[in-house]
């Protein structure tokens, strides 16, 4: 069965800046989806000033796997929406946060930490290292993805330490950075990429695309077990108490 | 120089219950902070019912390692107070979470997921395994420590995987538990240890008092580097971009 | 395509002990093979006594997942094999060792300690929780598996720390167990799973053999990158040296 | 008490290159006994051409954390001091891999890997991001170390990943590497530290001094418990079996 994608943008670079039109004519959301329906995946958008930023319940409940892309209005993302979408990815929803997603609310809130880190844009080169190869995340990938052009993120990144590390950029400016970070948590599976700027036409590059696809088949839901909460007062065994 | 720890309970339940007034006369902050006095730290406790719940600014710019024990008024705990703990872990303070605890604001806050498990209160037996016997926090530990009556805790405990388990529970009734988990979360340490019942005396166990005093040394800070996190404009290394 | 599994058995315990052969008239390998057909998978089985173990470079170039059981022959396992086994595993095929097998050569080596453990053989109750819900082993069981009559393990399992712990283990005598135990090594994934005793009918059971079709799905290789190792003696990038 | 340190060293470089015995006018294991001296630890050396190698079962009884370094002869040590080696660490000696020493016997038996890498020797800069920095071994670090001529080492490296990741390494010439990872194994902790080149004088760098004196101190051995293996026949807990 085909998974469910929701890509999400905040899209406002799109509405006041002519050079991003230009790279995604589509908006990033457009860029996203039009890539992951060539692979199989039933795919739909949601955006920022849409009612309910175009994540209704009903939305929410046919996501399988939810893209998260932001920047300049994470705050204005409502604490209603981002509770609901917490809650779906400690059901079992996948989530994949791209770049400047770092910062968002959903992000945060589920890291538990800042999130911070260092950035720079004059466009120097980035290459993506594969640091755990047997991983599904690298499947199609070479030893690297280089990147000409890229907004510098650099460490301390500050998010617990992933359950795997996928990837780790190299910039020519001389940082380094955990670039593709995996993370289970509730029933859910979280996983942040970092390349992504609304300029640079990072999400047109074909390893780019080929790690979004990886990602969502590996974020997709499993049919595990629901664990029941509270109180169980009879014990499973019998003993001498 | 003396490692410097600050007791926060709760304290509800010695107001109300003359069976915890008689385990813990002084109430569970004092009984674990008279054992710590014993190794050589420099102890204060505080409480939900005083100003600020006892955590001032002051009170926590003096604290290296923070306890905290609460179970019937998380709610209570105001979010300001939560920020700046919250804020101090991040900047490096320790934090030792007990038992019923794991329900509580700040260690929610700080895991990013419910925390939620399931519980019984029958009395039954706990067994903690050593996982990690090389860890520090298992110093002076033996293979175990059996513990003949307490509250249950049972799987699924929904945390993040921590970064070191170093206990296991088996419990007469047949669950198991997460019961000694380490993290770091930025430049801080968190140690979530299962035990503590308010009316069973755990807090009286010599093996319990040392994993405590244990933990309060792992979870020291370090005088490690202060991250300088946003724009940094400038390149450290000129490169053809 | 068909994931291409082999099942390697030592296959001893059934030509000596009627017992075994009642419960498994076909041999623990082909108990296990016989599920895995069900599952669409291509599979084949191996055994300590055919030329090479049956583990020719033709079968194990062949071969996307191999599945270990071994107990009381460990020694005579050659060790040119397990070094090509070993080889394998680092370039990506799937190894999937169970219970009696974490003490056979080519888990040990690819772990990298003694993987002793506890034992006892009294047939009592296990129970085996699921603490990662949301991993892809766990698809289609519950909160816990229930095995009323097994052979006891118990910590300390001198194992590395799991990249990811699925399962732990409660036993009625006492004990809790790592059960469920991912890893990667190389390009390789790793899973050891430490129910299936001789003589108790553990193979025949409908959970188990549904973590084992999981195992094998999780362990298929992907076409990830291959690593270049040694001299790179020009730089990817031109700097000022 | 003195940690009890032993540094070993290969020492041929020193013995056929006179740039490295300028460098190192009593080899790298004087200089690297000589700061560590400084810090109030009981120190010895021992090198390969020595009986035994230096590491007789009493040197090795009396050693709380061995650090090694090795290049050129890594297949001259012998398999018998190896496994004695390896017992140690596994019986809780703590255990320092520096730079080339990633291919020395004693660490790939403990990996489980081949620990294989890429490597270039035209003297880059490198720089070596803490990105966990309330670890212990970041204790008095910077962001980062610089240094500004060393041998690079690039991914894929090929290890499990590591317990704890301290430090990533920038390479000039567009690597980046896993250069600081802690890792549990069997009793003992491990701590594997890329810098350390013969001619480059990596050990004299003030920084680099200070992750080793506080590697010593976070992989010196706890009195954690003594696990007992094998046969446990009787249950520790009565049931109805």
């Amino acid at each position: 069965m085909a998974i469910r994608v929701t890509v999400w943008n905040e899209g406002r670079h799109e509405q006041i800046n002519e050079e991003v039109r230009r790279v995604y004519p589509e908006g990033i959301h457009g860029a996203i989806a039009n890539h992951l329906l060539t692979q199989g995946m039933k795919v739909r958008t949601a955006t920022l000033d849409e009612p309910e930023h175009g994540l209704t319940d009903e939305v929410l409940a046919d996501t399988d796997v939810l893209i998260w892309w932001a920047h300049i209005a994470h705050h204005e993302v409502s604490d209603e929406v981002v509770d609901k979408v917490y809650q779906r990815v400690l059901d079992g929803m996948g989530l994949i946060v791209l770049h400047s997603g770092h910062f968002s609310k959903i992000f945060r809130k589920l890291m538990g930490t800042t999130c911070d880190l260092k950035w720079r844009e004059i466009g120097e080169k980035e290459r993506l290292w594969v640091v755990e190869p047997g991983h599904p995340i690298a499947e199609g990938i070479g030893e690297y993805i280089e990147l000409p052009n890229t907004e510098m993120y650099g460490e301390r990144f500050d998010i617990p330490a992933p359950d795997t590390l996928v990837f780790i950029s190299w910039f020519a400016g001389g940082e380094v950075f955990r670039s593709g970070c995996c993370y289970h948590r509730g029933r859910g599976k979280i996983f942040y990429f970092r390349p992504g700027h609304e300029t640079f036409p990072i999400f047109h590059n074909k390893d780019i695309q080929r790690v979004l696809t990886n990602a969502v088949r590996w974020a997709a839901p499993v049919d595990g077990p629901v664990p029941r909460f509270g109180h169980h007062p009879e014990p499973l065994e019998k003993f001498e108490g």
